[in-house]
């Protein structure tokens, strides 16, 4: 997986033992499951008009921001990025294999 | 970065060659950007549906979805995956030390 | 209540009683609160999309699509657009009195 | 019309003249068009969850919030409820007959 994916989940499952007062994501867990999905359909909202605005920098920082509330969504439901990337290389036979790559899907 | 990650795009970046009658992808690029971004509000939908649902099979689908179209998008604009993971990395201060980790961001 | 607003809200009651192959509406209700809340979704980012695009026509048309479902939504969960009217009318103290609407909320 | 959603827009064409301090909708003005958007998607987001919590209140309130701030978008592109609800009308054959509304979609 990637290192930064890695890392930052590292980080996600550290601040579960933090108080809600002591950063932002210990205090989006606080508030519990409605708050964190509130704030993907908003980051998705952001995306879309970063994209339609044609700004590739607040692309970045929108995307950014909706994996960045996936990542905290998946934290708290005990489950991990690597779940996900797993169901990606399941979907398109990513097994490593370069000449797979360039199979029709 | 992620080998999935990676794979992906390469993947992502060779359909641009292709008819869009030969994948999913292709028909993706030729529809457009408004296409690519109505798939990322769906998706961000049914990802607060599934976790509403309490289905962890279903958030981890429905995040893979959301990861994928966004890796549409990013790929539709000549923008990578890369783009995002930096961003992230910057504002968490992952520069590859874990005691960083540790800190409250 | 609007007349519009009233004749639609007869016809989502009378799609209840209908065999889910016989329209639209029927279908809704019968692949049930998730496909209806998907809908939401949809049409709330294709409202965003044709905002950013500067289409009027297609603003219009995405609103509708999205009230439309919302008046769903409400029809599936025995609640009415009367519901939603009347809370708007109790946040902005439209009583009727024509001056009240002047004042500054 | 409704009365409620005439009045509604009377008050937020009279926002248009005033100071952005003054009154929330006249800050949304102020922010621009990608302000009143994100707050649509948010709305959408939040009425998604209400009814999956199954809290009719709840779906009331926020369905109230995602109209009110379509009217808000409506206002500032210098279009109408009423545009919207005679597409509605357009859209079901609702000529005001009432024996139309039986007619399956």
């Amino acid at each position: 997986m990637s290192n930064v994916l890695k890392q930052l989940e590292t980080i996600l499952q550290q601040r579960k033992q933090e108080d809600s007062t002591s950063s932002y994501v210990a205090s989006l867990y606080d508030k519990g499951l409605d708050t964190i999905l509130k704030k993907i359909g908003e980051e998705a909202t952001e995306t879309v008009i970063a994209a339609k605005s044609g700004d590739k920098e607040q692309i970045i920082y929108e995307t950014a921001d909706l994996w960045f509330h996936s990542l905290v969504l998946l934290a708290q439901q005990d489950l991990s990025a690597e779940d996900v990337l797993n169901e990606l290389e399941r979907r398109f036979g990513l097994s490593g294999l370069d000449e797979k790559a360039s199979r029709t899907k």
